[in-house]
Protein backbone atom coordinates (compact mmCIF):
# COMPACT_ATOMS: atom_id res chain seq x y z
CA UNK A 1 0.00 0.00 0.00
CA UNK A 2 2.48 2.20 0.63
CA UNK A 3 5.35 1.83 -1.60
CA UNK A 4 5.57 3.84 -4.86
CA UNK A 5 4.41 3.36 -7.88
CA UNK A 6 7.77 2.85 -10.63
CA UNK A 7 7.45 4.18 -13.88
CA UNK A 8 10.56 3.51 -15.79
CA UNK A 9 12.12 6.72 -17.75
CA UNK A 10 13.74 6.46 -21.19
CA UNK A 11 16.43 8.76 -22.15
CA UNK A 12 15.15 11.62 -25.13
CA UNK A 13 17.76 9.73 -27.27
CA UNK A 14 15.90 6.85 -27.67
CA UNK A 15 13.08 8.60 -29.73
CA UNK A 16 12.88 9.62 -33.05
CA UNK A 17 11.11 12.42 -34.30
CA UNK A 18 9.43 13.34 -37.60
CA UNK A 19 7.06 16.11 -38.87
CA UNK A 20 4.02 16.02 -40.56
CA UNK A 21 1.24 18.36 -41.92
CA UNK A 22 0.24 21.45 -39.26
CA UNK A 23 -2.24 21.23 -36.95
CA UNK A 24 -3.90 24.30 -36.63
CA UNK A 25 -5.92 25.43 -33.70
CA UNK A 26 -9.49 25.32 -33.74
CA UNK A 27 -9.71 29.05 -32.30
CA UNK A 28 -7.45 32.38 -32.59
CA UNK A 29 -7.98 33.99 -29.26
CA UNK A 30 -8.79 33.01 -26.12
CA UNK A 31 -12.26 34.68 -26.41
CA UNK A 32 -13.11 32.73 -29.48
CA UNK A 33 -11.81 29.38 -27.46
CA UNK A 34 -14.47 29.84 -24.47
CA UNK A 35 -17.38 31.30 -26.77
CA UNK A 36 -17.15 27.52 -28.54
CA UNK A 37 -17.00 25.96 -25.68
CA UNK A 38 -20.26 27.83 -24.67
CA UNK A 39 -21.47 26.84 -28.15
CA UNK A 40 -20.62 23.24 -27.25
CA UNK A 41 -21.82 23.04 -23.93
CA UNK A 42 -25.71 23.57 -24.90
CA UNK A 43 -25.46 20.84 -27.40
CA UNK A 44 -23.01 18.18 -25.57
CA UNK A 45 -22.95 19.13 -22.02
CA UNK A 46 -19.85 19.40 -19.67
CA UNK A 47 -17.03 19.03 -21.77
CA UNK A 48 -14.55 15.70 -20.86
CA UNK A 49 -11.06 16.66 -21.99
CA UNK A 50 -7.72 14.23 -21.22
CA UNK A 51 -4.16 15.40 -21.38
CA UNK A 52 -0.68 13.41 -21.71
CA UNK A 53 1.92 13.31 -18.99
CA UNK A 54 4.93 11.81 -21.49
CA UNK A 55 8.16 11.35 -19.71
CA UNK A 56 11.42 10.94 -20.71
CA UNK A 57 14.93 11.69 -18.53
CA UNK A 58 18.18 13.82 -19.63
CA UNK A 59 20.81 13.42 -17.29
CA UNK A 60 19.16 11.54 -14.87
CA UNK A 61 15.89 14.08 -14.15
CA UNK A 62 12.56 13.23 -15.14
CA UNK A 63 11.47 15.70 -18.60
CA UNK A 64 8.23 16.02 -19.74
CA UNK A 65 7.00 16.67 -23.42
CA UNK A 66 5.39 19.99 -24.26
CA UNK A 67 3.42 21.32 -27.28
CA UNK A 68 4.79 24.53 -27.93
CA UNK A 69 2.69 27.10 -30.15
CA UNK A 70 4.11 30.65 -31.44
CA UNK A 71 6.83 31.22 -28.94
CA UNK A 72 5.48 30.76 -25.82
CA UNK A 73 2.52 28.83 -25.47
CA UNK A 74 3.06 25.41 -24.02
CA UNK A 75 0.93 22.65 -23.50
CA UNK A 76 -0.40 19.01 -22.82
CA UNK A 77 -0.75 16.82 -25.77
CA UNK A 78 -4.13 15.64 -25.18
CA UNK A 79 -7.93 17.32 -26.30
CA UNK A 80 -11.82 17.00 -25.99
CA UNK A 81 -13.63 13.65 -25.60
CA UNK A 82 -16.04 12.86 -28.25
CA UNK A 83 -19.51 12.30 -26.86
CA UNK A 84 -19.37 8.81 -25.83
CA UNK A 85 -15.88 7.87 -25.98
CA UNK A 86 -14.06 6.70 -23.40
CA UNK A 87 -11.06 8.37 -22.22
CA UNK A 88 -8.83 5.20 -23.10
CA UNK A 89 -9.58 5.80 -26.20
CA UNK A 90 -10.13 9.12 -26.92
CA UNK A 91 -6.67 10.03 -25.12
CA UNK A 92 -5.18 7.43 -28.08
CA UNK A 93 -7.10 9.45 -30.75
CA UNK A 94 -6.22 12.72 -29.70
CA UNK A 95 -2.27 11.70 -29.08
CA UNK A 96 -2.23 9.91 -32.45
CA UNK A 97 -3.47 13.35 -33.70
CA UNK A 98 -1.18 15.55 -32.11
CA UNK A 99 2.03 13.04 -31.96
CA UNK A 100 1.70 9.73 -34.21
CA UNK A 101 2.44 9.08 -37.80
CA UNK A 102 -0.30 8.90 -40.43
CA UNK A 103 0.30 5.53 -40.94
CA UNK A 104 -1.54 3.59 -38.16
CA UNK A 105 1.26 1.09 -38.13
CA UNK A 106 3.91 3.34 -37.10
CA UNK A 107 1.70 5.21 -34.27
CA UNK A 108 3.21 4.43 -30.61
CA UNK A 109 1.65 1.50 -28.80
CA UNK A 110 0.35 4.42 -25.95
CA UNK A 111 0.04 2.98 -22.40
CA UNK A 112 -2.35 5.39 -20.63
CA UNK A 113 -1.16 4.65 -17.09
CA UNK A 114 -2.79 6.18 -13.88
CA UNK A 115 -4.90 9.60 -13.55
CA UNK A 116 -2.66 12.34 -11.08
CA UNK A 117 -4.72 15.20 -11.45
CA UNK A 118 -7.95 16.14 -12.21
CA UNK A 119 -8.70 20.21 -12.51
CA UNK A 120 -12.68 21.72 -12.80
CA UNK A 121 -13.54 24.37 -15.06
CA UNK A 122 -17.35 26.10 -13.36
CA UNK A 123 -17.82 29.06 -15.47
CA UNK A 124 -16.90 29.58 -19.27
CA UNK A 125 -13.85 31.82 -18.26
CA UNK A 126 -10.29 30.22 -18.41
CA UNK A 127 -9.80 29.80 -14.07
CA UNK A 128 -9.82 26.22 -13.37
CA UNK A 129 -9.41 24.41 -9.74
CA UNK A 130 -8.08 20.84 -8.87
CA UNK A 131 -11.56 20.20 -6.93
CA UNK A 132 -15.29 21.56 -7.87
CA UNK A 133 -15.93 24.63 -6.16
CA UNK A 134 -18.61 24.67 -3.41
CA UNK A 135 -22.09 25.48 -4.88
CA UNK A 136 -21.17 24.96 -8.64
CA UNK A 137 -23.38 22.07 -9.66
CA UNK A 138 -23.02 22.56 -13.09
CA UNK A 139 -18.94 22.82 -14.10
CA UNK A 140 -18.46 23.81 -17.69
CA UNK A 141 -15.37 21.24 -18.33
CA UNK A 142 -13.56 18.92 -16.32
CA UNK A 143 -9.86 18.33 -17.59
CA UNK A 144 -8.01 14.79 -16.71
CA UNK A 145 -4.11 14.20 -16.64
CA UNK A 146 -2.82 11.06 -17.20
CA UNK A 147 0.70 9.00 -17.11
CA UNK A 148 1.01 7.32 -20.33
CA UNK A 149 4.09 5.17 -20.47
CA UNK A 150 6.50 5.19 -23.31
CA UNK A 151 7.83 2.05 -25.06
CA UNK A 152 11.65 2.40 -24.92
CA UNK A 153 11.70 3.08 -28.86
CA UNK A 154 9.13 5.89 -30.32
CA UNK A 155 8.60 7.56 -33.45
CA UNK A 156 6.85 10.50 -32.60
CA UNK A 157 5.14 12.97 -35.93
CA UNK A 158 5.46 16.69 -35.01
CA UNK A 159 3.04 18.80 -36.95
CA UNK A 160 5.00 21.42 -38.50
CA UNK A 161 3.35 24.38 -37.07
CA UNK A 162 4.18 23.23 -33.45
CA UNK A 163 7.37 22.31 -31.17
CA UNK A 164 7.59 18.93 -29.50
CA UNK A 165 10.00 20.05 -26.28
CA UNK A 166 11.21 17.78 -23.51
CA UNK A 167 10.79 19.85 -20.00
CA UNK A 168 12.70 19.05 -16.85
CA UNK A 169 10.50 18.88 -13.69
CA UNK A 170 12.60 21.63 -12.29
CA UNK A 171 11.61 23.88 -14.81
CA UNK A 172 8.40 23.81 -14.51
CA UNK A 173 8.49 23.79 -10.57
CA UNK A 174 7.04 27.14 -9.02
CA UNK A 175 7.08 28.35 -12.83
CA UNK A 176 3.21 29.22 -12.93
CA UNK A 177 3.64 32.46 -15.00
CA UNK A 178 5.31 30.80 -17.62
CA UNK A 179 3.32 27.27 -17.44
CA UNK A 180 0.19 27.71 -15.78
CA UNK A 181 -1.42 26.56 -12.53
CA UNK A 182 -1.86 23.29 -14.72
CA UNK A 183 1.79 22.25 -16.09
CA UNK A 184 3.26 24.14 -13.34
CA UNK A 185 2.33 21.74 -10.22
CA UNK A 186 3.07 18.63 -12.82
CA UNK A 187 6.05 17.96 -10.60
CA UNK A 188 3.92 17.71 -7.20
CA UNK A 189 1.85 15.20 -8.84
CA UNK A 190 4.48 13.10 -10.19
CA UNK A 191 6.62 13.23 -6.82
CA UNK A 192 5.08 10.23 -4.86
CA UNK A 193 5.93 8.05 -8.48
CA UNK A 194 10.01 6.71 -8.31
CA UNK A 195 11.51 6.99 -11.64
CA UNK A 196 13.53 4.12 -12.35
CA UNK A 197 15.81 5.94 -14.92
CA UNK A 198 17.13 3.87 -18.12
CA UNK A 199 20.50 4.35 -19.26
CA UNK A 200 20.61 5.44 -23.23
CA UNK B 1 -6.48 1.51 -14.50
CA UNK B 2 -8.18 4.76 -15.02
CA UNK B 3 -11.30 5.10 -12.48
CA UNK B 4 -10.72 7.28 -9.75
CA UNK B 5 -9.93 5.52 -6.46
CA UNK B 6 -13.05 6.66 -3.90
CA UNK B 7 -12.00 8.04 -0.33
CA UNK B 8 -15.06 8.31 2.05
CA UNK B 9 -15.39 11.36 3.97
CA UNK B 10 -17.32 11.81 7.06
CA UNK B 11 -18.66 14.96 8.27
CA UNK B 12 -16.00 17.25 11.16
CA UNK B 13 -19.85 17.09 13.56
CA UNK B 14 -18.39 12.68 13.87
CA UNK B 15 -15.81 13.61 15.24
CA UNK B 16 -15.37 14.56 19.14
CA UNK B 17 -11.89 16.82 20.08
CA UNK B 18 -10.90 16.88 23.66
CA UNK B 19 -7.88 17.99 25.10
CA UNK B 20 -4.42 16.73 26.63
CA UNK B 21 -1.00 18.00 28.23
CA UNK B 22 0.66 20.62 25.89
CA UNK B 23 3.31 19.15 23.13
CA UNK B 24 6.02 21.62 22.92
CA UNK B 25 7.99 22.18 19.94
CA UNK B 26 11.60 20.46 19.86
CA UNK B 27 12.93 24.15 18.48
CA UNK B 28 12.31 27.56 19.03
CA UNK B 29 13.75 29.03 15.76
CA UNK B 30 14.02 28.03 12.52
CA UNK B 31 17.83 28.35 12.79
CA UNK B 32 17.54 26.26 15.51
CA UNK B 33 15.52 23.35 13.50
CA UNK B 34 18.48 23.83 11.10
CA UNK B 35 21.12 23.40 13.49
CA UNK B 36 19.55 20.50 15.41
CA UNK B 37 19.08 18.64 12.07
CA UNK B 38 22.44 18.79 10.88
CA UNK B 39 23.74 17.28 14.55
CA UNK B 40 21.21 14.49 13.59
CA UNK B 41 22.11 13.96 10.07
CA UNK B 42 25.53 14.05 11.52
CA UNK B 43 24.73 10.51 13.55
CA UNK B 44 21.72 9.10 11.39
CA UNK B 45 21.87 10.25 8.02
CA UNK B 46 18.82 11.63 5.95
CA UNK B 47 16.19 12.34 7.94
CA UNK B 48 12.67 10.76 6.89
CA UNK B 49 9.71 12.31 7.97
CA UNK B 50 6.16 11.00 7.47
CA UNK B 51 2.67 13.15 7.43
CA UNK B 52 -0.74 12.78 7.51
CA UNK B 53 -3.71 14.20 5.32
CA UNK B 54 -6.18 13.54 7.64
CA UNK B 55 -9.91 14.49 5.70
CA UNK B 56 -13.37 15.39 6.82
CA UNK B 57 -16.27 17.26 5.06
CA UNK B 58 -18.23 20.35 5.57
CA UNK B 59 -21.17 21.42 3.06
CA UNK B 60 -20.00 18.87 1.02
CA UNK B 61 -16.23 20.05 0.05
CA UNK B 62 -13.25 18.21 1.96
CA UNK B 63 -11.35 19.96 4.70
CA UNK B 64 -8.14 18.95 5.74
CA UNK B 65 -7.16 18.69 9.63
CA UNK B 66 -3.82 21.07 10.20
CA UNK B 67 -2.38 21.72 13.56
CA UNK B 68 -1.90 25.57 14.34
CA UNK B 69 0.99 26.64 16.49
CA UNK B 70 0.50 30.36 18.24
CA UNK B 71 -1.72 32.51 15.37
CA UNK B 72 0.05 31.63 12.08
CA UNK B 73 1.91 28.47 11.11
CA UNK B 74 0.42 25.26 10.16
CA UNK B 75 1.94 22.14 10.08
CA UNK B 76 0.19 18.49 9.31
CA UNK B 77 0.39 16.26 12.11
CA UNK B 78 3.23 13.83 11.66
CA UNK B 79 6.45 13.81 11.82
CA UNK B 80 10.25 12.06 11.97
CA UNK B 81 10.91 8.46 11.54
CA UNK B 82 13.12 6.48 14.01
CA UNK B 83 16.02 4.92 12.86
CA UNK B 84 14.76 1.67 11.48
CA UNK B 85 10.96 2.22 11.77
CA UNK B 86 8.60 1.89 9.18
CA UNK B 87 6.37 4.76 7.60
CA UNK B 88 3.09 3.53 8.74
CA UNK B 89 4.08 2.53 12.16
CA UNK B 90 6.10 5.72 12.50
CA UNK B 91 2.85 7.97 10.56
CA UNK B 92 0.89 5.78 13.70
CA UNK B 93 3.15 6.74 16.71
CA UNK B 94 3.71 10.51 15.60
CA UNK B 95 -0.20 10.40 14.90
CA UNK B 96 -0.83 9.22 18.90
CA UNK B 97 1.34 11.45 20.14
CA UNK B 98 -0.21 14.52 18.35
CA UNK B 99 -4.27 13.86 18.36
CA UNK B 100 -4.08 10.66 20.33
CA UNK B 101 -5.46 10.03 23.39
CA UNK B 102 -3.36 8.99 25.77
CA UNK B 103 -5.21 5.52 26.82
CA UNK B 104 -3.85 3.32 23.99
CA UNK B 105 -7.92 1.97 24.30
CA UNK B 106 -8.78 5.22 22.99
CA UNK B 107 -6.37 6.15 20.12
CA UNK B 108 -8.25 5.94 16.24
CA UNK B 109 -7.45 2.70 14.51
CA UNK B 110 -5.42 5.54 11.71
CA UNK B 111 -5.50 3.50 8.50
CA UNK B 112 -2.74 4.25 6.40
CA UNK B 113 -3.31 4.93 2.57
CA UNK B 114 -1.75 5.80 -0.07
CA UNK B 115 1.70 7.95 -0.70
CA UNK B 116 0.74 11.45 -2.12
CA UNK B 117 3.81 13.42 -2.33
CA UNK B 118 7.25 13.24 -1.73
CA UNK B 119 9.38 16.32 -0.65
CA UNK B 120 13.08 16.76 -0.66
CA UNK B 121 15.45 19.31 1.28
CA UNK B 122 18.63 19.52 -0.64
CA UNK B 123 20.65 21.08 1.94
CA UNK B 124 20.05 21.89 5.60
CA UNK B 125 18.17 25.29 4.38
CA UNK B 126 13.98 25.61 4.92
CA UNK B 127 13.57 25.24 1.08
CA UNK B 128 12.15 21.87 -0.17
CA UNK B 129 11.18 20.58 -3.85
CA UNK B 130 9.14 17.47 -4.95
CA UNK B 131 11.84 15.69 -6.81
CA UNK B 132 15.42 15.62 -5.87
CA UNK B 133 17.35 18.05 -7.43
CA UNK B 134 19.61 17.10 -10.24
CA UNK B 135 23.27 17.05 -8.69
CA UNK B 136 22.38 16.56 -5.34
CA UNK B 137 23.33 12.91 -4.20
CA UNK B 138 22.89 13.41 -0.38
CA UNK B 139 19.63 14.99 0.39
CA UNK B 140 18.92 16.02 3.82
CA UNK B 141 15.24 15.17 4.37
CA UNK B 142 12.92 13.41 2.47
CA UNK B 143 9.55 14.20 3.65
CA UNK B 144 6.38 12.04 2.82
CA UNK B 145 2.61 12.98 2.55
CA UNK B 146 0.11 10.08 3.32
CA UNK B 147 -3.93 10.22 2.45
CA UNK B 148 -5.06 8.74 6.38
CA UNK B 149 -8.50 7.21 6.08
CA UNK B 150 -10.81 7.71 9.55
CA UNK B 151 -13.41 5.89 10.59
CA UNK B 152 -16.81 7.26 11.33
CA UNK B 153 -16.40 8.23 14.72
CA UNK B 154 -12.99 9.24 16.65
CA UNK B 155 -11.91 10.91 19.39
CA UNK B 156 -8.69 13.37 19.34
CA UNK B 157 -6.89 14.66 21.63
CA UNK B 158 -5.20 17.72 21.06
CA UNK B 159 -2.30 19.26 22.88
CA UNK B 160 -3.44 22.24 24.54
CA UNK B 161 -0.89 24.45 22.99
CA UNK B 162 -1.79 23.50 19.60
CA UNK B 163 -5.48 23.85 17.92
CA UNK B 164 -6.68 21.58 15.74
CA UNK B 165 -8.07 23.54 12.20
CA UNK B 166 -10.23 21.83 9.40
CA UNK B 167 -9.10 24.03 6.73
CA UNK B 168 -11.35 23.38 3.13
CA UNK B 169 -9.65 22.55 -0.10
CA UNK B 170 -10.19 26.11 -1.95
CA UNK B 171 -8.79 28.03 1.04
CA UNK B 172 -5.26 25.65 0.64
CA UNK B 173 -5.35 25.94 -2.91
CA UNK B 174 -2.85 28.78 -4.60
CA UNK B 175 -2.23 29.82 -1.03
CA UNK B 176 1.50 29.40 -0.50
CA UNK B 177 1.93 32.90 1.64
CA UNK B 178 -0.01 31.37 4.39
CA UNK B 179 0.41 27.52 4.20
CA UNK B 180 3.90 27.30 2.08
CA UNK B 181 4.20 25.16 -0.79
CA UNK B 182 3.26 21.18 0.85
CA UNK B 183 0.39 22.32 1.95
CA UNK B 184 -0.94 24.53 -0.46
CA UNK B 185 -0.55 22.27 -3.37
CA UNK B 186 -2.50 19.33 -1.21
CA UNK B 187 -5.73 20.46 -3.34
CA UNK B 188 -4.01 19.60 -6.67
CA UNK B 189 -2.56 16.48 -5.36
CA UNK B 190 -5.91 14.89 -3.96
CA UNK B 191 -7.76 16.01 -7.06
CA UNK B 192 -7.26 12.57 -8.51
CA UNK B 193 -9.55 11.11 -5.64
CA UNK B 194 -13.31 10.42 -5.84
CA UNK B 195 -14.70 12.02 -2.55
CA UNK B 196 -17.67 9.81 -1.08
CA UNK B 197 -18.97 12.90 1.33
CA UNK B 198 -21.34 10.88 3.91
CA UNK B 199 -23.87 12.88 5.40
CA UNK B 200 -23.94 13.56 9.30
Amino acid sequence: MVSSPVVNTYPLSSYTFGTKEPKMEKDTSVADRLARMKVNYMKEGMRTSVEAILLVQEHNHPHILLLQIGNTFCKLPGGRLKPGETEVEGLKRKLNGKLGANSPALQPDWQIGQCVAVWWRPNFETIMYPYCPPHITKPKECKKLFLVHLSEREYFAVPKNLKLLAVPLFELYDNVQRYGPVISTIPQQLSRFQFNMIPA
